[in-house]
Order: C-alpha cells, then structure tokens, then sequence
C-alpha cells in the first residue's frame, strides 16, 4: 500500500519510530496494526524522514500488507478496499496526523528509493504582527527580509553539489545532492515562502540553507554568501540552522508506473557506493 | 485606540475575562498592562464576545490610552506610535493570540457599539481523510454534506426575524436579529464553509444555525427545516449545537468614521429598549 498523508509536526519527536516516544510513524503504525488486526506493527518506509518538529503536507510512505489480510479486511462497501482504509485509519490516528488517500502501489514501487525527488517549504512572517495564530508552519521574524536578494542568493545552490557546507556531518556518508530548483518568493505581503526541491537532502540542509539566505535577507551578508559558503565545503557557524516549526515536507515525486523498479534499483546501488550510510536518500530534515 | 487582532480560540475559555481561566481579554489586557506600564489593566471592549474555542481572525476592539500615557511611550522611532505597539505587542502576547494593526479609533467609535455588522464562518471537513492536520479551525464531519440543499435550506434565515429557536435564552434579551447573508459553498473540494453575517448574533446562534444546515446536508431533514423551524420560534432539540473548534469570527463592519458615534448611540438605544441586556450587541458565540 501507499499512503499520502500530512501531520502537525509540533508534538513529534520526528518521522522514525523510538522508544517511548511520540513519533509520527509509531502512532502510524500502532493504527495500522488495529486495522489489520496485525500481531505485530507492519513496518513503513517513508519518503522524508522529518525531524522533530518538521510538518508535512505531502509526505508518503508504504507498507506491505499481505493479499490475506487485506482479503479479510472487514466492512469494505461501498467504498474500495483503499477508501475504506483511508476512512478507518481518520478514525484511529490521533488529529495531528491523517493519511488522506491509500492506493495499491503499483509494482516496484518503494516510498523511499523510488522517489525523484523531495520538495520542501520554509515559511516565514517577516512582520511578527502579521502572523496568524492559526497557522503553525509558519516561524515568526521580527526583521523584513529583501526577498529579491535572497533568491539571487539561491540562485548557485541549484545544480549537484557537494552540501557539506549545510549539513550535520555523518561519517562516511556522502553530502552530495542535486537541487533541482530554489525559489524565494512572497506568499503573502508579510510571508516568505523558500520553496526547494532535490533529488534528496542531507540532514538538516533545508534549515541551514534557509538559514544563510535569510541572513542575506536581513542585509548581514551579501547574496554571495551563501554561493560561497557552499564552495568552501565546510560548516560555517555564521550559518543559523532554523528551528524545525516553519519546515514542510510539501510534496514527494515519483517516476511513471514502469520506472519505479529501475529507479529504486538505481537508488540503492547508488547508496551502496557511498559506504551504505541508511540516510542517503530520506531527506532527513 | 483600535486593536484589530485573531486568536486560535482552542486553549482559551473565551474571550470574556474570568478570574483564574485563560481569556483572551485576560492575556490581551495584562500584554497592555506591561506595555503601556498601567497600574491597572486597561480595559479592553470587543466587538464579538466569542466562547470558549471559537477562533478570530478578524476580531476588533478598543482601549482607552490616556494622552500623557501615549505620549511617554519608549522605543517609537522610527515607526509611528501605532505600529511600535503592534510590534511590541507580538513580543508580549502568547503565539495563540496576534494583534495585527492597531490605530488612533476616529471620534465616536466604539468596538461594540458602532459596529454594523459581524461575519463568523463555520468550516467543515466533509470526508475526514480530507482534514489538514495544520488547520486548526475546521470541524472533521464523517459524512459527505450536499451544499447546494444546505445553501437553499439557509436562504429563509435571511432578513430580520426572531431567532429564538436558534438561541441559547437568557430571561428579557431580545432574540431578534439581522442576518445579512447566509452562503453555503465549498472552499475547496473537501471542505464546506457557511458563511454568515449578521448585525449581531445572539449567543450560539452560528452553531445552531450551522447545526440545523449540516442536518439537512446529511439528507435527515428537508430543505424546508431550518426556516420551519425558526418559524416556530422555540427551541428545537433536533437542533444540533456544533463544537466550537469551527467557527472563525472573520470580520466586523463599520460604518464611515462621520456617522460612527450615530450608530453607537443608536445601538446603545436598541439595546436600552430591550430590558437592557447586556449581550445584545456583542455576537456572544
């Protein structure tokens, strides 16, 4: 099975499954094992593995379910088998998480090393009175940002690169990726949406890019910055991770039905070349 | 002075100051204690009293400052007075509550008393999959809704009538009101809003009246219900009060600034004329 779904990040320890603690794919799949009326939780592997306090609209995850199982799924009409499990699991899931549709996957499909890419939302009111209080993707600025200066400033991080300027280091895990585009732009007149897509992202990357364009925003560094930054290959204190609350997994692209397999094949040797680190490909954020 | 502000109404008891609850008027009020550095709280007048969980985004009220009080103010330069408060407000008041512009109120006005007219939406979720977990402002309703037999069934209600039997009673207060529009539309596929405005709105009346709508969206009563039921001018228990966590005060009218200080006199004489309750005006929801 697919499932699309989004959550409240705020009172998350994150994506991945802990002990005792609250995480998205642990009250997920406690649900899954009530609607299955599984022995164990079946296991889900997910697009982006967010962090604490990361949101997501347009996240995806999949899970196996056996032909049996699902055969003996009770109360299905009228609805199809996926709609109906869709309509139980808003039942079961707490109201900060909701998987909005369920589908067969189709053959070769895998949430995680079929996936092209990954796109992400950083928003932020640049006027702390405009903020809504019925929004919670959104951080609070207290300082203007000139967004035309920072999407310049995005503009050489586009392309494949080595981002070890931008992520947490992991030893032996490689830190290049391809962002596929980077765009700073007004939502609204006082929200600023920094839209990125890449084909995957290290650990914390879209915080610390965000970070050093909203520092050229603020006009404490020029658009250059960032572009430099970048070319030196190092983490540069000056770059301010954000917090994780103006942080959205929007969407997550797939290649046509009959690519899926040759895509997760490509992916995983891919990631065996880089020392076989788990986090090649999750988008860790 | 005017304060124009919005709230997520979920962790208050309301707006109403209650001694040892969290209201909004009680944050707000002791915000501009500390800022306007009072011995006492200013008191605060709004133009709709909303109950416990009722959001606002469109929320208006004022205060009086005394001239020497405004006039000692630190920390105005560069902005203007107005827009040092709205700033310095965001970084007293909790993240739940926003003040988005405040201005020097022309003569005669009164939050309450000039205003014209209150619109409240109620939204829903129709197919609980559809719900955003970042949306804190919408009911989840388990049954798809039929929107054009809801926007028929609301059009009775327009005008002026006796609303008693969408009225919580409160012995010698009027039940007559206004209502200057009713809409039932959807704002995206899967969620239903009515939108409602009235010169005033007596207490739980946009829940009943959204109630008695969502009844006949659910094809349990004919379009024709609602205004039978209004026509009958008595509580009717059919009639299901809906959760709070829907409905949004979206915005107050007001007339032109030269004939406010007419239409608070005359409202304060309506309300004279009507055993002098005190809630006539205030959109208690």
């Amino acid at each position: 099975m697919r499932l699309d779904l989004g959550y409240d990040g705020a009172s998350f320890v994150g994506w991945a499954r802990q002990p005792d603690q609250r995480t998205v794919q642990g009250e997920l799949e406690a649900a899954l094992t009530t609607l299955l009326r599984a022995a164990a939780p079946p296991m889900t592997t997910v697009a982006g593995r967010t962090d604490a306090g990361v949101h997501a609209r347009g996240q995806v995850c999949h899970v196996d379910v056996r032909a049996d199982t699902w055969a003996a799924l009770p109360g299905r009409t009228p609805a199809s088998p996926a709609e109906s499990l869709v309509h139980r699991l808003a039942g079961l899931l707490p109201p900060d998480i909701r998987v909005h549709v369920a589908t067969v996957a189709p053959p070769g499909f895998d949430a995680r090393f079929s996936a092209l890419a990954r796109r992400y939302a950083y928003r932020i009111y640049d006027a702390p009175a405009a903020a809504d209080p019925l929004r919670r993707d959104v951080l609070v600025h207290r300082r203007r940002l000139d967004v035309a200066a920072m999407d310049i400033a995005g503009a050489p991080l586009v392309g494949e690169h080595d981002f070890a300027a931008f992520c947490k280091p992991r030893d032996g895990a490689t830190t290049i990726r391809r962002v596929l585009s980077l765009r700073c732009t007004r939502e609204t007149d006082q929200l600023v949406l920094v839209d990125i897509e890449a084909d995957a992202f290290c650990y914390s990357m879209v915080r610390a890019v965000t970070g050093a364009l909203v520092a050229v925003g603020e006009g404490r560094h020029d658009p250059s910055w960032p572009g430099e930054v970048l070319a030196a290959g190092v983490r540069d204190p000056a770059v301010q991770v954000l917090p994780p609350g103006g942080l959205t997994l929007e969407a997550v692209r797939y290649p046509a039905d009959d690519e899926l397999a040759e895509r997760a094949t490509s992916t995983r040797r891919r990631r065996a070349g880089t020392a076989g680190q788990p986090d090649w490909q999750t988008g860790h954020q």
